[in-house]
């Protein structure tokens, strides 16, 4: 295990019906707030009425930035930074799901920011500054954004979509209601479900040695997304199904399960190329990489963590390691499809085209040339697109 | 799951050697600084030394509060709120492990207290007070109390051991080095695993149903203490395992896997009054009393948390569930005795004389009567206590 900070004070207000205590919440840092939020799902639910009663009666000035994209865009960025600053917004409130608070994340740094958004997002994990104060009400279990500092934003002139993020970013205050879950259609809970999924993964395999607790934990929480994923499909009112994914996704990413265990993530900046090149939604092009980048990585050196993923994440009862691995990478690929998620790319209307250009890029944004847990190179990204062409068997 | 907040301020520094940053952590609250520790194992380990000079360099005033005990007593406590008080300290420094933090804890609040210390403790979990800031170096994996805002305070005049804390005695920083675990004797290191899974227990046990990411976490966290603990016995400075041993104990209890179930642990507060009547190691108490207390516990409407628990945390095979469960019983006892922890009171000095008036009490102090797993009157704690005065099989 190496050496690791771990300081996440977002305060969690997890659980039914808590919209009382927003006032309270907010008022700790001012009373001019930015709402920000998406296409209306927010508004249909009833959340949007429910939180601006709340305001109303708490004598909040309202400010909106509605609209932002499924991969949040700079130019939203930008339309709520100059909010902030011509109307001196004291609090962001970020009503929605990881991509709704990713952008509230940035507009919060972009409006202490002396430049232009893009630029801040090109320092990565490298900005310093500040940022306006955050209060976030999750609807969608998927990203974590609730409880950590990271934010993904998307330029869609350059074909960038990047992370970026700082400490000042975290949230404040998280509401996580699982009941505001409850109306996600079948695809956005199975998209979800895989992008938690991928987060765990993506944490498992890595090179550092000796992480037991984070691998364990994560073992653990794959296991509940596992169990809870297909009853929120099949009853999505189920509470405690909702509820457990939820809490998975903000403990997915918070630290717990990375922390200890530098390296880099190998499927995200491969995914990451697709929904800048596409626009595809983010944890179905994760699910469809996922199994194919495991071949890949699968061999003599490897085969213990992905035998052990296989024994305690799906109870594979195979001893052979290597025969063990691959029932577990195939189990994980039919899950997905039981999911409902499709699992090939041109199903999601990706062909071959840009693999070599996304390629470059995914070798280019991020270091998984050198520090994934098997290293890619671009001949090897290319290979991996190329496999999710086609449906595949594992074992 | 129920309702539940998650806000746990603590800033974590895990790591080999990062002593340097005590001084940026002790400056934001001040100069002052009250060091808490114990017999004086960490001048044994040279660790007093090291801190010291850390201090000398920062120009810190350092007065001292030495010689807490095993089982922190009040009259102590009143000694280091006299001090802070006498001295105007700015901020505790615990060297040390759970005894030395949960004393230092109710120190930092007592000092602010307009009252005796014990009734401070009386208070229980309501002390809605202020603190003086805390930062700890863990010296031990048991109790999680680096990370949480509990302490458990002895009165030896009363036979009263009790737990109390509040928001305001929750550590700002804490220093986890495994190195510094690395002289503690197989007896201690037992006995701190032996705790740390009685906490995982606790929490596992409770009525709340749909709780799979609590539980999940619990078992992940429960399989890495299962396979740290013996090898840390054996090579006293493997790293990895006592890094995974004290990280296991900071989650165990930081609120992840207990929080969102409501209701009162079991085996806790039988132990206190071991403990506060024949001032035994509170980890031993716990791994005596721990299988009799299941056993006592495990019947037809029980029977499947504790086959999960066979299975998931011991990879019990069986499929029958009472079977199961009972193998997963044995399976917790023989582990704690491979570990060398003595499994019958007699062993540590315990017989039946006081059993009555421990029952006692151990119901008075406690809710175990109504909120346990299974509900626990006199009767049944007496029958618990009466189960470990003999050799035990479960199966």
């Amino acid at each position: 295990m190496e050496n690791f900070d771990f300081h996440v004070t977002t305060d969690i207000r997890f659980g039914k019906d808590r919209l009382a205590e927003l006032p309270e919440a907010l008022n700790q840092f001012g009373k001019k707030v930015l709402i920000v939020y998406g296409g209306g799902s927010i508004k249909k639910i009833g959340l949007y009425d429910k939180v601006m009663e709340q305001l109303k009666a708490n004598g909040n000035e309202v400010f909106e930035l509605a609209g932002v994209e499924p991969n949040p865009r700079v130019e939203t960025v930008r339309r709520g930074a100059e909010i902030c600053r011509k109307e001196k917004i004291d609090v962001l409130l970020a009503v929605g799901g990881g991509s709704t608070i990713d952008c509230a994340k940035v507009v919060a740094a972009a409006a202490k920011f002396d430049g232009d958004a893009w630029d801040l997002v090109l320092q990565r994990r490298g900005y310093q500054g500040g940022a306006l104060p955050l209060v976030t009400i999750l609807t969608l279990a998927a990203t974590g954004s609730e409880m950590n500092s990271g934010a993904v934003i998307s330029n869609l002139e350059t074909h960038q979509k990047l992370g970026t993020g700082s400490k000042a970013m975290l949230p404040k205050v998280s509401f996580l209601d699982p009941q505001n879950t409850f109306s996600v259609n079948k695809y956005q809970t199975a998209a979800g479900s895989a992008d938690i999924m991928s987060h765990l993964i993506e944490n498992y395999f890595k090179r550092t040695e000796g992480a037991d607790i984070q691998d364990s934990v994560s073992e653990g929480l794959m296991r509940s997304v596992i169990k809870n994923c297909p009853i929120a499909l099949k009853d999505p009112t189920d509470y405690d199904a909702r509820a457990n994914l939820m809490w998975a996704s903000t403990l997915a990413l918070n630290g717990l399960t990375g922390n200890g265990k530098p390296g880099a993530w190998s499927c995200h900046p491969m995914e990451h190329e697709l929904s800048a090149f596409y626009d595809i939604t983010h944890g179905v092009g994760l699910a469809i990489l996922t199994p194919r980048w495991m071949e890949y990585s699968l061999n003599d050196e490897t085969v213990d963590k992905f035998a052990h993923f296989a024994w305690n994440v799906w109870n594979v009862e195979e001893k052979v390691p290597m025969l063990a691995a691959r029932i577990g990478i195939q189990k994980l690929y039919d899950y997905f499809k039981a999911c409902g998620i499709p699992m090939t790319l041109p199903e999601v209307g990706i062909d071959e085209e840009k693999f070599e250009e996304m390629a470059k890029q995914a070798v280019a944004h991020s270091t998984i040339k050198t520090d994934a847990f098997v290293p890619l190179d671009e001949a090897a990204v290319k290979e991996i697109y190329t496999a999710c062409l086609t449906e595949s068997n594992f074992e």
